[in-house]
Order: structure tokens, then sequence, then C-alpha cells
């Protein structure tokens, strides 16, 4: 028996790749070449400029295959000068390793791939252990954990269980762990009317009026009172435009824009045709022509409480005393997905500095992170 | 008795010269000669850049003063290509006089000025005549008859009765005249929240559903209903902007604006009131800081039926065989700042092509609006 991977050294050669999406910056080589060595089948699935890789430990077509998923690659450090540190430097001071990707979320990756490769060598499993890791989370996503669960298909490779290593908890390490995710939408409204002088508005057709009406009902109406494990579904109008400088004008035209996260009461689906609904009473009030144009980024979903999040809340108990609350909040993750896959849960760090400036993390939670996911691993094959 | 002076022939040589607001053009010259000539005390009262003209015939302080208003300035005339004559021509055809100002208003002031010249002459009043002919009313009206006024309350002139000759029927001759006007104000509306991310709306403080919901409110509930000599007090919602390009941002700030004419039930302060009562409701619901910056463009005025508007009335009846409404409708005129100093009624030609490409008056036209104003003057002093 060897000495165990430490997470803290690991996330620090991680950090100090700059790989900001869509650069590789070294990152995920490094990872192929520690995973190789303990063992690991290592497969680059490079698509549309993106790096990914996939690395396998055991059989393929294990009958349990337990698989990790997370990413490299992290957000623009914005203006150096602003930083206290390297954003790329990896510095350790005052208990934290400091630097871009600190957080979100190369200790995950660092906490994952050092407990896989201990678990699997002193402890080799009845199974396989699977790790997918993406250089492209942080921008569009369309060719990173996409990608790999293109190319798992086309290849035979599955997972039976996914844990995702994203930051979940907002303030202490243990709090929470995130078992699905609101739904995202977002609606670009046009309404058109008739131009004409602001003193006589009965001979012109005021978009105007319909667009205050329309917001102030999608804005007024609860889309829900959420539901057994997300929150109530929430709609922000983000912007109302017009553009007319002369106050003597009624505009012919205006937009608005309503972003939506909606729990698992709806679908993309069905929200739009609630937003459709409603333009189409304002305009049946107004004469006014209003037009959506539609985009889901993603769908609602939920693991429902089961075996996967008690595996881990067992897991977390153990090591920090504390259960894990079960959560729908935040924003996207590619658990968007991996639940098109296999069962899916999130469990990772404290998220607070994530995308900030001197983004940074306690050194003693990645040496716990990776206790709680070699706990998680080993309850697993037990 | 000399011979008449003919309003078609004073209207054309009005045309030819060039008095895009603020340029003189010659115009008031032309008509400083033509006054003084006829026995009139001519004098230039120029201010800020422009030239108007007050002409008396008779004994100032008079107790009968008779007073015309109106203006020799005009509009641009946009692309000269877009003409079929030369906008400063004075072409006649068809029937027509041809060009810019032709009936916004060169041909009332021809016509009053030239029913003024005969009827002092033919039959010289036991009272004044007085012409207040402004240079700036199409521009923004701060140094036009407003300087005639303060210059005639510093030097003791002033009118008993004031009939501003603009154009004042929409489609024939003799349909209208207009005893008062609407008023009009402009707010500009600001609502200022905290900014946030799109998915957590209760940490941020969106501003945009406080302004739909105030845009809603105040273009849904009438004013009035109209009052005894007024259309229905009318708000055009004119504009509402935001500028936030993100979809996940919730903005911190938005702002809109509304364009009010209101009748003779309101006043700008109690409009203001109004709209303000609104606002505090709105702010009070959302918790949005909701600040207005408000322009009273002009109080709404009446004339109330009555000596004034009997003797035009009985004017055109005799001349045209019809009795002109007595309307208030229609945007601003310098009978908003002549209704401070006496009496005023509008009473002029056909207004179809003001301010348009071709703008054209039918010849006889001008003829009937000399007799009808001759007709004024003899009935008024009779
Ligand atoms: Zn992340
Ligand atoms: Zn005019």
């Amino acid at each position: 028996m060897t000495d165990p991977i430490d997470p803290v050294d690991l996330t620090a050669q991680l950090v100090r790749c700059a790989s900001v999406t869509p650069t590789e910056g070294g990152a995920l080589l490094l990872l192929e070449d520690l995973l190789s060595g303990a063992g690991f089948d290592c497969t680059r699935v490079d698509r549309g400029g993106v790096s990914n890789l996939y690395a396998r430990w055991g059989r393929k077509g294990a009958n349990r295959s337990f698989g990790f998923n997370g990413h490299t690659d992290v957000v623009p450090i914005g203006n150096p000068d602003d930083w206290s540190v390297d954003p790329f430097g990896a510095v350790i001071k005052d208990g934290f390793l400091w630097g871009r990707g600190a957080t979100d979320m190369k200790s995950g990756v660092a906490a994952f791939a050092a407990a896989a490769c201990d678990f699997v060598r002193d402890t080799p499993p009845d199974g396989a252990v699977i790790l997918a890791i993406t250089g492209d989370e942080e921008g569009d996503a369309l060719d990173g954990t996409t990608a790999l669960l293109d190319w798992m298909a086309q290849n035979g490779e599955a997972m039976t269980d996914c844990l995702v290593g994203e930051p979940t908890s907002p303030n202490h390490m243990g709090e929470a762990m995130k078992i699905g995710r609101r739904g995202s939408m977002t609606a670009w409204i046009t309404f058109t009317g008739e131009q004409g002088h602001s003193a006589y508005p009965h001979r012109a057709k005021n978009p105007l009026p319909a667009m205050a009406r329309l917001m102030d009902r999608l804005a007024s109406e609860p889309l829900d009172q959420g539901s057994a494990h997300f929150d109530a579904s929430t709609l922000a109008i983000v912007t109302m435009d017009t553009g007319n400088p002369a106050t003597n004008v009624i505009p012919a035209s205006c937009r608005g824009t309503v972003n939506i996260r909606f729990n698992d009461h709806h679908s993309g689906a069905s929200v739009t045709d609630w937003l459709q609904a409603h333009a189409d009473a304002v305009a049946a009030d107004t004469g006014i022509a209003i037009t959506m144009k539609i985009k889901v980024s993603g769908e609602s979903f939920l693991t429902p409480p089961g075996p996967l999040s008690d595996l881990i809340g067992t897991a977390v108990q153990a090591e920090l005393g504390v259960m894990p609350e079960l959560s729908t909040s935040g924003g996207t993750s590619d658990a968007r997905f991996m639940k098109n896959h296999c069962p899916v849960v999130e469990f990772g760090l404290v998220g607070k500095t994530m995308h900030q400036v001197d983004e940074k993390v306690p050194v003693q939670d990645i040496q716990t992170l990776k206790a709680i996911y070699g706990r998680v691993l080993r309850d697993y094959f037990a």
C-alpha cells in the first residue's frame, strides 16, 4: 500500500493550469497522467475545440459503475489587479488555497480523482469507477459533458449512478446536496401596434399599455407554491425597451424579456402555454399584436430521495456529523445532462467565493471532501 | 377710397420670404412696411435672436382694442425633392397657392393684415386695432408671443379681445373655431431597485414589475369623461426603457415616460398629484423607489362661449352660411399665451396640409378669410 494521494497538492497543480474555458491549459493532461498511472482506461473525448476526459477503472458494462462528473475549466479572472494573489498561483496562506477554480471546481475534481485512485488501489471493487471530466462547463456546454455522454452511448459505456462534485453548500461544509434543479427558460416578447401622435392616442395603437399589462400580470401571478422538493417557480422581468426619444410620438413597437426558473410542476412546454395564454388575453383586450421567441435552457429535473442520496448523506454524516439537506436550488450545472443517463446527485464544497476575485478554499475542506468521496465509494461497493 | 388690399398677393409675397424659424426672412419687414403705410404705429420687439412685430392703429389705452395674433415663421421644408413645386415659390395653380406657410399661417396673417388695413381706412373705428405678429411660434416660442406680451405689459399696451388666425378647421372652411386648448405635460419616471441574479428574484429588488404595474394603472384609469367643451383627457405611455441585455441579470433601474393632454377638469398641478399618488401606491406595494421629473408645457384654458365666439360665429355664418363648432381639440398654439392677457378665440383656414410637403391653400379661402376678418372688425366696432 503506497501513500494516499494528497488532494490539496493535486488541487494546487490544477489551479496552476490556466484553463479558462475553452482552454485545456494542461489540466486534463495532468489528470490523464495520474489516472492512467492508477490503472484507469483513459480516453480523450474532444469535440468542437473543447477537451474532455473519460476515465474508467474496471470492466466496461460492469453491473455497478459509480461515476463522478466535474469540470476543469474556469471562468475568467477579470482584472488581475483586483486579486490579492496570483489567480493561477495556488498560494496557500491562512489555511486557504487561493486561486481561480479553487472552489469551482478544481478542488472537487482533485478530491474525487484522489479518492478514486486510492480506493481502486487499496480495495479494488467488483465493478467500475468512472470519471467523466469536461473542459466546457463554464462556457456554452455544447461540447462538454454532452460530448462525453454522446461518446459513452456510442461506445457502450455507462454509469449506474453519478455524483457531480460541484460546490453545493451556501455557507458551511456538508449543509446541502442537490438532488435536482429547476428548469430555466427565457421569453423575448414583442408588441406591435401603430405609430401616432401622443395628443391623439385613439388614432394610434399604442403597444406600451399592452406590454405594461402583460408584464404586470406575469409578474403578479405565482406559477405555483413550490413542490415537495422545490421552491416556488420564479419569473423575473429582465428588460423592457422601446427606444422612443420623442414625447409627442406614440411608438409602433416595444419589447420585453422574462426569465423563468420553474420546478417539477412545469415543463418548458407547459410554461410556454401559460405565457401564450396570457399574451393572447392581453392581445385580445388591446388589439396589439404580441409575438414570443422562447428558449428553454434546461428542463427541471429531480432524482427522488433514495439510495443515492442516502449513500451520500450517510458519508457526509460520518465525516462531518451533519446530515445534508436535499436541495434543488441554484443555477444550472452539468447534472442537467447527467440526469438523462442515470440517477445523479451533486455534493461538493462551499460555493461562496466561486466566480469571484480571491476565490479560495479551506485546505481542510479539500481533505474532508476527499474523505467523503472515498467513503461513498467504499459504501457503494460494500 | 383706394383699392382693397389683395390678401392672395400678400400671402404670395410672404411665402417668398424663406422665414424658417428663427429666420425673419423679410416677412415682418414686409408687413411693417405695409402697416406703417396704412397708419399703424409699428414696433419691432426682438428678443433672443427672434423678430416680432407689434402694430397698433388708434389710441393706446382705447376702451375697445381688437387684436389679431399670428406668426410668419414656418417649419422646415424637409427634402426639397419631395415637393412638386418650389416651396418658397408661391406658385398659383389649380386654384391653390402652393408653398411652405401657405396654410400655417402666412395666409392667415395676410388675411387679417389686409382686412385691418382696409377697415381702418374705410371705416375708422372708435378704438384700436392691434396686430401682434411673431417669428417664433413653430420653435420653442420662448421669445415670440411671450416677448410681445412682456413688451405690451411694460408699455401699457393692451387688447380687449384677441383672434388668433391659425388654421382651425380639419376639412372644410368654417367648420370650427377654437375656444380653448387642452393642457399638455410630460412625466419622466425612474424606478430604482437592486440588481441581482434572475434565478434569485427574492434576493434582488426588481424595478421592472413596479414599472409594469404603475404604467398599467396609469394607462387603464381614465382621467375624466370629458367636460362641457372638452374631450376626455388622454394619457399616452410614450416609452419604457431598461437596456439590460443579460437574461440572467435583474437590473437595478428602469424608466418610463408618459405624455398627458388634460382638459379643464385638471391643472398641471392636479395631474402631478394624481401621478404622484399612483407612484406612491406602487412604491409602497413593491418597495421600489419611484421618482418623477415633470414638465408642464401648457395649462388647459377655455374662453367660455360668449360675446367673442358669438362675434366670430356670426361673421362666419354671414360669409359661409355655416356656424362653426366650438372646438378645444388640437395641439398647442400661441393662444395659450394670449389667454393670460384677454379673451382669445382662434379661427382660420383648413389645416389639412400644414407642416406637410406640398402645403397649399385654395386662393378662394384666403379671400373668404379676409372677408370674415373684415366683418368681425366691422361688427366689433359697430
Ligand atoms: Zn462549476
Ligand atoms: Zn401655426
